[in-house]
């Protein structure tokens, strides 16, 4: 299957390794706006060939899009004008309400499958891209009935080649969702981040006091801000929401620690050690699958 | 040296294996109100023996006290009261200010060294305790001043035996920066374990969107309440500093968001970035104490 990555970064250099690694990519054709990020990315073998959008989604089997969601936004009409017929689009935004809209009266839709398979590390570029990275991950689709049967088809050997177990969700459920799970655990460790280096000014004192309890919180602070900003304002609304609960659940707190209520304190944080179970479960699933795959092997 | 570690869990019981193990306690004696803790330490062979404080602290050469800061604060006054003049008792907590204002008057203040050995993970009791916990981390003695030349001689020995890099400060500026680097990043964990488990009744959603960036923020919100809650209490004034610090830092941000600019978003998370350079920091630290105890070893 020949197969186009848009965006030689994390999400695109890795998928693009499993897509041959599975035999399921025969040809890779690979576009990147920054020309350092296309070389290397040449250079590191991601990809056969680089090129032109124009040149490299002509011909091709896939177009797997992996680049920031406010360029997703404005691209994706523009190679679903692009392409032939035969070619399927698949997405891998964090956000879908926005991207779905931008494409919901074109009338090649029904060749494109809005995709966000959920994985990544605090780290970008095409050296950043490793083999494994979606194993075992949630891959959520959206819209579904929006796509034609081939076009799932398809996307469902890309998903299942990488590994990932797929769900599927309306556009709008999702953004909901992912706006709690995984955007506002970004924003807080941004904000954690900055909150921090802001009263901290000698550097020496963090690096010095900071355990590793620090170093997995803040974790996150480390993202890409290309593309976790534009993430951020597609899903305004429900982040926006996420942040204003968040606010008021750490109001919350401080007004119980500034009158001293042990008994208060002291319940929220074991509500919150709840979590433990549902992290575990996370770890227990991941690991029946893995069992499972091997068995099956 | 004789030992007694008041306090089996984690912390007491990582200090129990690496203090044995450096051949620095020929006998370790263990106190523990818990009963089932105190036992499954013994079973374990975390320490020789177990029996009441009053028996324990008699006639031994080192006690260390690893308890939450609420308990410790009472205990430490009766521990001091107990022994001779030949025993140096030192604590662990993460609080300094409350445990040094606890004892400053004691007429065996100088047999006291006040500790704050930075290293733990979010698991509790005495099967969580390792060999190592403590490795290449950073040890805060506060007060030094207070102590005997003697107290600091064994302190040190000790801290040594688990090594760790030991630093000195007063205790108040002890507790203003680790509100920042330590607690700041607990509450920020637990308050958004909370939020989430809050918002997403069903928990199937967590844990099937959850990705690996959401576990590293919320880790710490499975630690110990019973440890926590007084940690919190002690260090109220420059915890809830911290707090509101970072609480405007969300506001501002959730404002530029609702306006949806772009430019202040990626200025902010770009400043936050400088975090990545910090931990990096860390970890070549880290890794140069671990390369030049290879070479000397």
């Amino acid at each position: 299957m020949k197969t186009t990555i848009i965006g030689l970064g994390l999400i695109g250099g890795s998928i693009a390794i499993d897509l041959r690694k599975a035999g399921l990519a025969s040809a890779l054709n690979g576009v990147d706006t920054n020309e350092a990020n296309a070389s290397e990315a040449l250079q590191l073998g991601l990809v056969d060939q680089i090129g032109s959008l124009e040149e490299m989604v002509m011909d091709t089997d896939v177009v797997v899009l992996a680049i920031p969601v406010n360029v997703l936004t404005r691209l994706l009409p523009r190679v679903l004008d692009l392409i032939t017929d035969k070619t399927i689009v698949i997405d891998a935004g964090s956000t879908k309400g926005s991207i779905c809209k931008a494409v919901q009266s074109h009338s090649r839709r029904n060749q494109f499958v809005a995709a966000h398979p959920i994985a990544g590390t605090e780290n970008s570029g095409p050296s950043a891209a490793f083999s494994g990275l979606f194993e075992n991950k949630t891959n959520i689709i959206c819209e579904k009935s929006s796509s034609s049967e081939q076009a799932m088809t398809i996307a469902m050997q890309v998903f299942d080649a990488l590994g990932m177990h797929t769900i599927f969700m309306e556009a709008d459920e999702h953004d909901k969702h992912v706006a709690y799970v995984s955007h506002l655990s970004h924003v807080s460790a941004f904000l954690l981040g900055q909150t921090v280096l802001d009263i901290e000014k000698d550097e020496k004192n963090i690096a010095m006091l900071a355990g590793s309890g620090f170093a997995s919180t803040v974790r996150l602070a480390k993202s890409s801000p290309d593309m976790w900003a534009p993430i951020f304002e597609q899903n305004m609304e429900y982040l926006s929401q996420a942040l204003q609960e968040y606010i008021i659940h750490l109001q919350r707190f401080q007004y119980h620690l500034l009158k001293r209520d042990s008994v208060q304190l002291h319940k929220t944080m074991t509500e919150a050690n709840s979590i433990r179970r549902i992290l575990e479960g996370i770890e227990t699933k991941r690991l029946t699958t893995q069992t499972r795959k091997t068995q099956t092997a």
